[in-house]
């Protein structure tokens, strides 16, 4: 099959120490520290094998995030920009979803409490957490000690076939309500980046009452997906700060407040000497 | 005017002790323990005048509340049945809304942030909380050490006209986009039951995260408000329990869940010898 | 080693049709519908073979909880008191702490992020959840799909040595600094009784501010070890209502109220008619 | 009686443009914008005379806090430094307790429920919040749309009188099974700053569960307040950054942790390349 993967040179900067969590020439938590020269390739693989409890995705469709961007982006030295753990090298993409075509006879679906059946539609986490270690039992996942993130350190989405360990995986099966069958995998791709949005605003944040006012600056797509998900939440008012005018509009369109509203009084957005 | 106003007989039951805050004669914290041959009439009443910190209102929308009901009803030994702070003659009502007629120069709209104009519409609180006491410091306007109760120990809406104090009044003013005119004051009537269901599964309740199921057990006006809150709220699934064909087919139009869904699998449901 | 272990009789009542999860002759969810003239009794077993994620532990303490007593006690027909999963015969125990004597190479001490070192004292979790089914996903190990409990479906800690995952464990290192030797293996046996009281107050209860007051029904363990944590959770006052002199005593030393205060007022504890 | 008072000349900055809510002459929002050449004076004054629903405060214990300091400092133009909501001339001093000498019939004492006695030790809310306004409902009386703060815009406690509305009042009649005479007017005196730490890290932070760890940044009155409160709150460690020895000491004194910890292992404060 194929496979869009990414390679660079382990060269880490003068003075860089090697992390107890790095491994030589391989695997380091900062990227950008290390890797020299980063190259994007497509390249031949192999159709990879599962174990007993990992699926097999047919990927259907995978999103392009910033940080796939900056893997491949490098400074004026020309070391990559993206800062975070790598294993390198890896085929890319995390945001994708996809149908699965096989599954080990342990590999769980959440959605029936019975192992996967040919066929799922299925996204999937992108951390890859271990469970067992001190932030997992805290509850957060996203802090494991054994951390592995599927487009970083292990193959990801951008190919026409991955492995993922059951765990990981959501069924996208309750959108058929709602979507036609092409747009399930289309929505599916976005659910990676706006669980960032939904941890930030709702769980890490603390989330809000319906009817509280909410201000979010940037409509990137987590801020975008903030827009939707407070607007969710019962936001009686979202208020979006963006200034491209394509962003602004998607914004609008997720529940966004259109801001042709009359600003005076003694409300929101009032400025200096004008209290 | 003509008002709809409650009397009764003040004979305490036999053995009933007057508490601290029991009036001889005149008001009691425990109704059902003191009241005896409630009635309902309509009598001709004089205008209300207000003082500077409150407004006149003319009432355009006012409930009939399910105390509205046990405080007309009694026992088999003819006492009342409502058992709450009640103070006797008065005017019945307290689900109201309706026009600003009159506002003392000190009477603030929250909405303006400057004194009331004749024109707006309003709805109120029901209970009028000293805001000084140690339940109003803590936040629980509702557990008041000198609660007076509109409809239950001072004149409410059931009449042309009823003064409050402006801190108790909420402007409808914002339904105008949403509502025509006089869908306003049907909806701010509406606007007491609803916070009372507010207060519980948000307030009390801690509320919910948006994506959460939600199971409430009985349709009536609460209920039915905590359905359309939670599912304002984000609630995936709102499951509404209720035998009333007509109650849950408004619990259906205000966001509930239909039930014929499957109930096949392991998830909600399940009953004895079927986990 | 000796272990003393749970037996019963696989009767299901008259009528009982088995669930999904229960396992003919050997598991059930309802241990009172299925089990019949238990016994229990001291055995001989083998020490167990641990794997490459397991530890052994060398038993050094275990309480007995109101469940050992239950699975232990008939109802008038013979039948267990326990309702719960159970999975017989079991060697019952689960409120130990011991010490580690053999890890795996993959057994990790959350304490230290490294493999277990022989020597290191420990208590665990009852719930052996699996970690990758909806409810584990949704942070409640506790309804785990896939649930296993130590003394109830796998062998405990009344025995000389038991086998258990080192996710589960939890080092009582930390116990040193305010323990001798001995009472650090008391003080870890408690650590699971009072974790219910945690879960029940802080998690699922959502705690308190420091300041707030609190009652609590019953000085039973759970009780009484919610006193001692919501006093340490900054409570101005926790109220016990305990009959038993011995337990309201311990009440006290864990922080709870004395009730020779004064009860004039209006405060807590205001009887009928004294409002 | 003797007062403390500051006063200074009302000269706007060049290109300031009154706001709406300045009065000409002796108000504003903005002091650092308006007041010049501020000085403190000791002048005689007047004992305040109370209303109903006040009381007179003997002052016995009171602190001066960073914006005492900063509204008696000039930057190098002569403006005074201290932004905020000011109205002058006024006796300085908002961090008072004292014993109240005199008290309206209407001025009610939270912890009694009745009408303060003579000798009731109190401190007070710096805040004076109307609790009628948008704000004040929403639960942020320190948003209050018609805020005055005592010490600020009205006589604080830089003087041996000064009244006060009942409802601001708190008794520190609490204090004395824990204080002697003197000391509950000390205590009571850091009742104010302590609030301050407390709705940060409580009200507005949320709180933390009892065993979570906490980091300080910076060993302030406020900061060591956090301290003491967070420990009260069931942290397990709290870990205060502070230069100055004699405020680090103040904070292990409060329950802050010593540092003399080992640094070892993958925990808290590992430095860059030692992940």
């Amino acid at each position: 099959m194929k496979a869009v993967t990414l390679r660079a040179d382990w060269k880490p900067r003068e003075g860089y120490v090697l992390g107890r969590r790095d491994v030589e020439g391989r695997r380091t938590y900062l990227g950008s520290q290390i890797w020299h020269s980063p190259k994007v390739e497509v390249v031949e693989k192999d159709v990879p094998k599962i174990g007993p409890t990992e699926v097999l995705i047919e990927v259907k469709a995978c999103g392009i995030c910033g940080s796939d961007v900056h893997m491949a982006q490098t400074d004026e030295e020309g070391y990559m920009l993206y800062p975070g753990l790598t294993a390198l090298p890896v085929t890319l993409g995390h945001e994708f979803a996809g149908v699965v075509v096989e599954a080990g006879e342990l590999a769980f679906n959440k959605r029936t409490n019975r192992p996967f059946e040919v066929g799922e539609p299925v996204c999937a986490e992108e951390m890859l957490w271990c469970g067992s270690c001190q932030p997992c039992a805290d509850g957060y996942p996203n802090h494991c000690e054994r951390l592995e993130e599927i487009g970083f350190t292990c193959d990801g989405g951008f190919a026409q076939y991955l492995k993922i360990d059951a765990k990981y995986c959501w069924s996208l099966e309750p959108l058929r309500d709602v979507y036609s069958e092409d747009d399930i995998f289309l929505a599916g791709s976005l659910v990676e980046p706006t669980c960032v949005a939904y941890n930030a605003v709702i769980e890490r944040g603390g989330g809000i009452r319906p009817g509280d006012n909410v201000v979010i600056i940037g409509g990137g797509p987590i801020g975008l997906a903030a827009v939707a998900i407070l607007k969710r939440a019962g936001a009686a008012c979202v208020i979006l700060s963006e200034p491209s005018a394509s962003r602004a509009r998607l914004g609008l369109s997720l529940g966004g407040h259109p801001h042709n509203q009359s600003s005076e009084g003694d409300g929101l957005g009032a400025s200096f000497g004008d209290y």
